[in-house]
């Protein structure tokens, strides 16, 4: 039997207000959701899109990757554009390739950057209002950025990993040991503080937990030191409040 | 009788993409219809906000002036931050100040400035699709800066003006003639245009009047001469389609 499927790689950004993550649900909006009945249609066959990774409700992407097979001979060019003509504006399709029929969005992926975005101002612009936390207490960065050092390199994030089925990344086998290569406090302008990690893979809403116990660090209700036992407890309970989804964003998936 | 009343002017900044426009009416959601009952219910007194202008359904603000008067000691600060928590997200309250008693938001404003924004890279990018026009065909810039030369000045702009009943500003009695101080094309990074006009005083729709017959020029289905003799012909019904209102923002009012 002669295997005559194309596989075909997208890199697809998305504001999440609106959807309830990505993975596509019986009854709430998705992105998987939408985007498989666009791809059915151009193609006119039976599309299951296979993503890097799920994001949950409400958070948003900027370079999500995902890939499909199909017979369909139809160009790359005109299902971009097929699929931006027929998706809402709040789904776009930056990039569609053929790839190399190996390829697989998921078990190839070696690593992904997140950034969690927060307004420190007293008034959140209206414009800034779905896509930053806003904290108007003070935050002591030096802390948080100290908390941000201990967790760059390899270890177990158990404490910071919530309940649901383990994503099955390069990294399955590992348990909860994941690499972070870098994470840093950008001090961006106009009152944006952005939290940008870039690691080996991500454990179920371990960026939001992080989140939620360096800004805890930051309003100096933890200490560093207490954040380090937090981390190394591996002990979910250990950790404080899951930061809201609207303020995270996946940047990158590399390969 | 001692006039006891003391003004109060306001800067708010909105998203206008949920929003029927400024002024209040009976059903539909507008700018005024949400600040009023936030103001009254602070004040305990039945307020009524007088703004520099009313901007239309879906356009967006981020410095809109308004003013009203109230007997109520209450402070600026805590009007800002009570008015600030009842309100949507949507619409924020940057700035409160007590003001002499003889200002008015609308009377007294000499001049504002307006910008429209649009998307020109072929993928118009989630989080800019609620405040650009997304345009991909190919617009000639030097026309356009031509147009927005031409304009500049006083001029009779009734082929710009919607119907409806016009803005009682300081122009008032000189029928459609109003002046634009200036008139630019700003090329901003990330495939950016920006049409800004700054004048003192605009018609209804006037903006997106003049942007929707540039974008003509731009994609050269018009001429600047063809565009000067709209201006010239005093007649509505020779100008082109009215730009999209989300694309529009009033960026500043001036006193």
């Amino acid at each position: 039997m002669v295997d005559n499927k194309r596989t075909i790689k997208l890199i697809i950004s998305y504001d999440g207000t609106d959807f309830c993550g990505w993975q596509k649900q019986q009854s709430d909006r998705t992105i998987q959701g939408e985007l498989e009945p666009c791809l059915s249609t151009m193609t006119t066959e039976d599309i299951c899109v296979h993503s890097a990774g799920r994001t949950d409700a409400g958070v948003h992407a900027y370079g999500m990757v995902a890939h499909f097979n199909c017979t369909s001979k139809i160009s790359c060019k005109i299902l971009q554009r097929g699929a931006n003509s027929m998706l809402p504006g709040s789904i776009r399709v930056l990039d569609v390739q053929e790839v190399d029929g190996t390829f697989h969005a998921r078990y190839l992926a070696i690593g992904k950057k997140y950034q969690y975005f927060i307004f420190t101002g007293t008034v959140q612009p209206p414009f800034k209002r779905l896509t930053t936390l806003h904290i108007t207490k003070p935050l002591n960065l030096k802390r948080m950025a100290n908390c941000l050092d201990a967790i760059t390199g390899e270890h177990d994030f158990s404490s910071f990993e919530n309940s649901g089925s383990r994503d099955k990344s390069i990294t399955t086998g590992r348990g909860a040991t994941r690499t972070i290569y870098s994470a840093t406090l950008i001090q961006a302008k106009e009152k944006l503080l952005i939290l940008e990690f870039t690691g080996d893979g991500f454990l179920k809403a371990m960026v939001r937990n992080l989140v939620g116990t360096i800004l805890e660090v930051g309003k100096e209700k933890l200490t560093e030191q207490e954040f380090i036992q937090i981390l190394q407890a591996q002990d979910r309970t250990k950790a404080r409040e899951t930061a809201p989804a609207h303020g995270l964003a996946l940047i990158e998936v590399y390969y």
